[in-house]
């Protein structure tokens, strides 16, 4: 067997995803299994090696074939050097992973962070294939994103490039603070927890809307359900989510000038009625040339991106 | 002699000038002459021709350890087929450039935009040396960008990437319209010709300000001189002009994460009084990981970054 493989794991909190692919970025086949945090981190670690060789069988044509084992990890990484410096969800504190995983693998390891990984695994094998330039949004709790050009993922000086959910873009008058300590934030409006802050005061202001009926906890769901039932009050919350995604669109458009903007997360799944607002607010905000033949789709691989991406890392990190 | 040396041609509508570069950006001579628009394209062309062979003879060691020559041009570039499709200054209309210019040089020819050569010669030989990730203001008529990722100029799908002064981020109250022909554009209020407006704007509302007493048409300078001697509606103008920068570079660093920010072009000799504000800007404006280590300073070629960067474009793009 001649051609190369390459492993994928999503390192979560509560469980670990694991994947194989060839080299077109194309999964193969999948594996997962609990993280067992509770245990520390080298259970996790080993937990992770055990999934890997459950995958892929050391000793089999396709473990010779394995060229590397990408890992994609929530929380602050050295990537050069291979290390968790701190990690929110799991018990991970300067850890020197890659040294750890190549002794228990005995593969080349790369590690990355989940957002960065699932952007590539978007670009490399979803909605991104074969385009060299696309940025990725990924709207969930926060506004996470990751930027590929010549199909690389660019990581920054920091690691901080694509950080597209702290683009200070929200007119100061409607600005909020951030959970990074800044106001005006994408991520304050565009992510779920922007859109439910919203649809929360609206119904503690007493405006006249339907969501002051939904019973339980308001979710992001409540309110694009509310507002393609024709509630105005919910129609104005997308509406501001979708004018500043298409406005922070705008300036990446001019400043890294992808073909493809390629959306994802929990909040895309309300569809076309999201995508067309925002496509609308793009075309009006884009510079002629940035924005000729530009494209706003959504994701294709939803929980795969982050296996498939962090596959990618050998080829396109 | 095993060393390899690169021309760079900085094409204008008035001059041309070429400079030789040693691979690592250092300029080691240079030479200019007339460009003799009204001539025509190819009488344009046989004198970069004359030119490059006047700073490098042909038949000499240095001759032969030229590797390429790079050519930086104002207009409509088909980068990747090395064609100039128009050009405002100068006589070229679907001129296949590179093809005419590697029969009469006999040296691999490349293209690219002047704002995205200018900044790749800083990057490459001036205010970024030997930093990977910088990303390039030039304040001029207008306001020009470049970005410089892993020591590789960024073009993007259709060459809009690093088009800086068309990030829409002028508060709407404020905003007017650019001649991209969308409205607060960054180029409308921190160009030379941004600044000038608010001062006309100033001095015609009747605000109390010395640059009423300015004889001749206004300038960039006079506004600066004028800041600097006190005058508060210069003050409040030059603010304003640093305030969008700061913020503009609080939106690109988190999109692309730079190390460093070069600011060149005429409006930048305000030297220390525009850059400590833009610095101050830019502090309060940006997250903690993707401002901290990051350095906002002065272009330090002038003039010759064109010749520098097109001569680095066979390295470096």
């Amino acid at each position: 067997m001649s051609e190369s493989l390459f492993v994928g794991v999503d390192l979560g909190g509560t469980s670990i995803k694991v994947g194989l692919c060839n080299d077109a970025g194309d999964l193969i086949r999948k594996y997962e299994g609990p993280t067992q945090a509770d245990g520390g981190a080298d259970a996790v670690l080993s937990n992770i090696a055990a999934y890997v060789k459950e995958l892929v069988p050391p000793g089999t044509p396709e473990w010779d074939a394995v060229k590397g084992v990408g890992i994609g990890i929530a929380g602050f990484l050295n990537i050069p050097e291979g290390i968790i410096d701190f990690s929110p969800n799991l018990p991970f504190k300067n850890v020197p992973v890659t040294q750890i995983m190549e002794e228990k693998i005995g593969k080349p390891i790369k590690i990355n962070n989940d957002a960065n990984v699932a952007a590539l695994g978007e670009a490399w094998g979803g909605a991104g294939k074969n385009i060299p330039n696309c940025v990725c949004y990924t709207l969930g709790t926060g506004v996470g994103g990751g930027i590929i050009l010549n199909n690389r993922l660019i990581e920054g000086s920091t690691g901080m490039a694509g950080e597209l959910g702290h683009l200070s873009i929200v007119a100061d008058l409607e600005a909020i603070q951030c959970g990074c300590g800044k106001t005006g934030c994408l991520e304050t409006v565009s992510s779920a927890t922007g859109i439910i802050r919203m649809a929360r005061d609206a119904v503690e202001r007493g405006d006249r809307t339907s969501l002051t009926f939904v019973e339980g906890d308001l979710t992001a769901k409540d309110v694009f359900d509310a507002a393609k039932g024709g509630d105005e009050v919910s129609q104005r919350i997308v509406s501001r989510a979708a004018f500043y995604l298409g406005k922070s669109m705008a300036a990446v458009a001019v400043v890294v000038n992808p073909q493809r903007f390629i959306v994802g997360g929990g909040v895309s799944r309300a569809g076309e009625f999201l995508f067309a607002q925002i496509r609308e607010v793009f075309d009006k905000l884009t510079p002629g040339n940035a924005k000729s033949g530009v494209e706003i789709v959504a994701a294709q691989l939803g929980n795969d991106a982050g296996v498939v991406g962090a596959a990618g890392l050998f080829l396109r990190a």
